[in-house]
């Protein structure tokens, strides 16, 4: 039994299951009351009062930003969206290498090329201050990368960010070379913030695991970004709308509802493991999406109204809603998106939440290393030791 | 109260210590009886008997090959030794940009790249074969890769790989433009294969959760190698040696020993956590550098026989030997490893042991999610939800 402790061995469900593996002060998710939190505040109150840049600086600093504290913040962060020549001279090689496999291992190389260039060290052998720095830079560049890499696959060419925009305009302005429209600047600066963080996911978990040893915060957003491109991970907007597309008119979505029940198949969109009510990010998706209005709003609609009344009389007492994919989709496809940035798009908000886990256990000084238990054929008797 | 699973949150040790998260047939540490082992077979014998290939197919197809599989493994192997001109081009530039934060990260952001070029998929979305030959190509491509770093960061050439070598000899072959003598070639693979695996570590663990997530093979490793960048990891052969560099010469063994161990200094290259006899790998590696013999040799028994004797008197009780460290580095300086290449010589083992550990995950179809507890000020109470 490798315990590495010596002590005695603990068995807890499969998968960590409910295990507590640390405190937290960053947020929760309360399934039973359809309520999620950033800090002490209510994330969708958040998404509907704030700036992107000023939960960024709550995850990461603590507190909401005061008006000097934001300008600074501001200021900082749109400088550091200008890629080192290092990382922008790599671009074309790594958007050719990541074409066959997607953006986020294009992502990965970028960030671990990035960490690499910038000379990033150890966690625990820097202060709090020069971690938050090289977090900052880390997530001020992954829209930059993103939306270039994107771009070269396209055989455009990149474009350089603007520091005179906010966080989520800069980003849509990257990707299409064109300032967005406000409303929709404004729809995806709302998703991003709703979708900082959600509680101890398994990306999440993994950037603690590398900053619990020590190493630099490139290290760990590497790993996590490696762990969100796992299919079991969870979410993938763009399935939801695939969902949508697949239905295609509003007279086949019971037909369609019904046969995929009743085969048991999953309905993509629908359905989460933790809330027992409606997503409360899919609420104010919805709320947003209706504020645009057209006829992938009202199909969407349409197509939640029918899919709970299906699932209400196929599977009674079922608690199943819309999830943050089913409407996060549809805005992200009113917004202009492609839909293979989709997920992308997801990480630019996500690695704001990785950052603050990171620098939340890097307070920590405790490694964290379970044990397995070894099932295999004996070995022979070990000679004792002399 | 995130636990993801509804279910009642549970208490466990910090950092998860003891904690089984697993079941495992890839081998056990056990610290009372000084022993450890690789599926059934010790460790120590198999680096004795048997060749680096031989325990790299034991870990990753699960027994020793025979004469025929031996052939055919050691020809795949060699062929993935040469890297992909994807790979091959950008080594300069990540050279360059790893040449201030190390070999670890150069290594991280190649593999990163090698695993998208390859278009390498999510571990559950092939089959047990098709991971197997991703895990391969890593491997294999490891060595190519540290040693190209190394060389490009030192204004040298890279030397391309030679098939005709075994994998320990066309390590140095490639480091050094040399073919090795048999005697440190041979020392050297003795090494790799005592460090393959060792329980389950933070970086061992870190590439396991990232595979539960159903992540490609290159997004476990790379976060493996991010996790063994962190100086909690553990092990760093050279600063054993940098010890023995300290103290000089025999006659101040005792004076510099005396002086750590009352200022309550931890001896560099003593102690374990697990082993609470002689570390076995030290034991091996002391053997093979006695073997050598020299100067150097001399000096570092010496040193050890003075540590114990002093550490029984003004620690009595307590077992402290030397660990993996004290002789690796020994070994290591005897065969001509520069010692900023020890590390990365460790990992080229080690990724054998996590690519074993990653193929065993992708077995199982449970996500590794624990939980956190807020901790933080209370949100104000949310809205029911309607």
């Amino acid at each position: 039994m490798t315990t590495m402790t010596g002590g005695t061995p603990l068995d807890v469900p499969r998968g960590l299951a409910g295990v507590v593996v640390t405190d937290t002060a960053l947020g929760d998710v309360r399934g039973r009351e359809g309520f999620y939190h950033y800090r002490q505040y209510s994330a969708v109150e958040l998404a509907q009062t704030r700036s992107f840049e000023d939960v960024w600086y709550l995850m990461t600093e603590g507190e909401l930003p005061g008006p000097d504290a934001r300008a600074d913040f501001a200021a900082r962060t749109a400088a550091l969206r200008v890629l080192p020549d290092a990382v922008r001279d790599a671009l074309p090689a790594i958007a050719r290498a990541s074409a066959v496999s997607g953006p986020l291992s294009g992502l990965r190389t970028a960030l671990s090329l990035l960490g690499a260039s910038a000379g990033f060290r150890p966690v625990y052998d820097i202060d709090a201050d020069r971690r938050r720095a090289d977090a900052l830079a880390l997530c001020a560049a992954v829209p930059t990368v993103l939306t270039a890499l994107h771009r070269l696959g396209q055989g455009l060419e990149p474009v350089e960010p603007r520091a005179d925009l906010p966080h989520a305009a800069n980003y849509l302005y990257m990707l299409t070379g064109s300032v967005p429209e406000a409303d929709r600047a404004r729809a995806v600066e709302q998703y991003l913030i709703s979708t900082v963080d959600h509680g101890f996911n398994a990306s999440t978990f993994t950037g603690r695991v590398v900053a619990s040893t020590g190493a630099d915060v490139a290290a760990c957003l590497v790993a996590a970004v490696g762990a969100l491109s796992g299919p079991l991970h969870g979410g993938a907007p763009s399935r939801a709308l695939d969902t949508l597309d697949a239905i295609g008119t509003p007279d086949r979505i019971d037909g369609w509802i019904r046969e995929r029940v009743l085969a048991g198949d999953r309905i993509m969109g629908f359905g989460h493991p933790v809330y027992r009510t409606e997503d409360p990010r899919s609420r104010m998706l919805r709320s947003i999406a209706q504020g645009f209005g057209g006829p992938l709003v009202e199909f969407a609609v349409e197509v939640e109204r029918q899919v709970e009344a299906i699932l209400a009389e196929l599977k009674p007492g079922r608690e199943l809603h819309t999830n943050v994919e089913f409407y996060a989709g549809v805005v992200m496809e009113l917004c202009g998106l492609p839909r293979e940035m989709f997920t992308p798009t997801f990480c630019t908000a996500r690695v704001v939440g990785w950052s603050a886990n990171i620098l939340e256990q890097a307070e920590d000084s405790k490694i964290i290393r379970p044990a397995a238990r070894y099932v295999g054929p004996p070995p022979p008797q070990p000679v004792p030791a002399v």
